[in-house]
């Protein structure tokens, strides 16, 4: 932790009663006028701290930025996700600076914020706008204990993972359309690219990709997608914090892995059945060139998706696009 | 093609004949001048290049040494394997050069040779002694319409073509051990490293690396593996050219790598069978923590080793230790 990282927690921990310079200098070990002087860092970075002499600094309210040591005080202590967290300001894609570390042997866990991405993009190098300080753009790094065949647990996780924290955050209830979607009445307001380095029988690493569309207005969004993409602020006609939001999601992410890497798929893929509104619908998917159909049952052991085709036997499906049939 | 790679492939198509010079001048489209510089360039690489009044130049001999230009030359046209060839004197992994190359968004086939790695490695980390000039140490970018599930179909094209490459240039039969070693006399004479990068269902690229140990002394080989391990020519009791193998190994590649895109695995898997020592033995695989013990019965659509366990039933086994019961 930073020092920035611990005066943030102190002031959240202490609430409205604020906490006096004094203990604040005796907690982290440096001198009151060194805690002054990050104080003032922090105000010219947009947080509001008064500094009254009897209540001492009280923390009224943070930024609408994304700041790596303030993210860290409020997660508080996961077991993996967040670890590290890094903010940039722009990146080409989040993705590609979590591969890099990646290759350079950070640990998993690491998480890499971008305010907005250049070149951000979605399935099979698909597109995603991320337009500045109006989502939350950002990567996971993992290293699983998992075959490659095993890593759509991982985009399960995470989907589950948005879909707790969206429905915490704003009180809508999300539906998450398999594989990677988690749609508001039904139009797409974030998504999952799952990226993996591995050899044929173990992943080396797995990147987690992650694009929620928080506070872009209509406008904001490309013609194309204005019939097929929201965001929250839209849905719920406010403006949401996207750093409470970033931390919630990677809370309930941390949960979700260890339910996986401590053998607990199971209980996972039963809360995402329940989320899940491609689940008993008669759908169409389009894998590559081929195009199947039949009834979506429930997810394989390893998150691959089951289908019951026309013929009656059951299709493994890993991923593809899904048009459900009205 | 560059000028040096005309030129040998011209002096090697005019074999004991000899070209003209004029006649490679007027050929190339570039000066007698210009040529005599490029033939003193090769010569001073280690070509022997006869130059006499009446035969033109005569190619006696090439140099042991891996040269980019002439492997270009001798592979002649392969549809996608080679199509580019890059030669360092050292490298840490040529694995890692390739995959830094597939990041830069280098096409299917290109190829990297490194006469010695100072960190070579083969499967899950395990160290691989590649000594400069004594093997062929290479890596291969491929990019085939794959799910991350078949990507083992590689490992098996990569063994099938080491296994022919080795026994047309040695006349030795040597076997395959699954997954990914070959033998001569029940010791380790070459491995492959497959590695991939990917999303849930689609490969975005392979690097299959192979290490051959071609001129290595039984001295050269570290004393805990001198019981596991040998070269071709210890085993043939000569030097081997390196450079003729690389080109075979190339071409054979290439040819099964068209077989897997072109929808004929099956039939590249009926040769793997014919030439695996573990097809038909009774054998205990170590998958990670895991002991699995049974008969190796034949080969899965997509490359899995189809394992008949004691208990009568068939497991799909990706990757694995392996040790034949005697």
């Amino acid at each position: 932790m930073t020092i920035d990282t611990k005066i943030l927690s102190a002031l959240r921990g202490a609430g409205t009663n604020g906490v006096a310079g004094t203990e604040l200098s005796q907690k982290l070990g440096i001198s009151r006028a060194a805690i002054w002087a990050r104080i003032e860092e922090l105000r010219s970075l947009g947080y509001e701290i008064e500094a009254s002499p009897h209540l001492g600094y009280r923390l009224l309210s943070v930024p609408d930025v994304l700041h790596a040591d303030d993210l860290l005080s409020s997660l508080g202590n996961t077991k993996v996700v967040g670890r590290d967290i890094q903010v940039f300001e722009e990146t080409t894609s989040t993705n590609d600076v979590v591969e890099k570390l990646a290759r350079d042997g950070v640990k998993e866990g690491a998480v890499v914020f971008a305010e907005s991405q250049t070149k951000g993009r979605g399935r099979l190098g698909r597109k995603w706008i991320s337009p500045a300080r109006k989502g939350l753009w950002f990567s996971v790094l993992l290293r699983p204990p998992l075959s490659p065949l095993a890593v759509t647990q991982l985009t399960i996780a995470a989907a589950t993972a948005l879909f707790r924290a969206i429905k915490s955050q704003t009180g809508i209830t999300p539906e998450i359309k398999w594989p990677n979607d988690i749609l508001i009445r039904g139009k797409k307001t974030a998504g999952i690219l799952t990226e993996l380095s591995a050899e044929p029988d173990k992943v080396k690493h797995v990147i987690l990709g992650m694009g929620v569309d928080v506070n872009l207005g209509a406008g904001e969004f490309p013609v194309e997608l204005r019939k097929l993409a929201t965001s929250l602020r839209i849905e719920t006609g406010q403006r949401q914090n996207r750093a409470e939001l970033a931390v919630k999601i990677l809370q309930e992410l941390d949960r979700d892995y260890d339910r996986i890497c401590s053998g607990q798929f199971e209980a996972l893929a039963d809360e995402w059945e329940e989320y899940c509104s491609t689940i008993g619908q008669r759908v169409t998917i389009r894998v590559g060139e081929r195009k199947i159909q039949g009834t979506a049952e429930s997810l394989d052991t390893d998150g691959a998706l089951l289908l019951r085709t026309q013929h009656g036997h059951l299709e493994r499906i890993i991923g593809g696009d899904v048009t459900v049939e009205k």
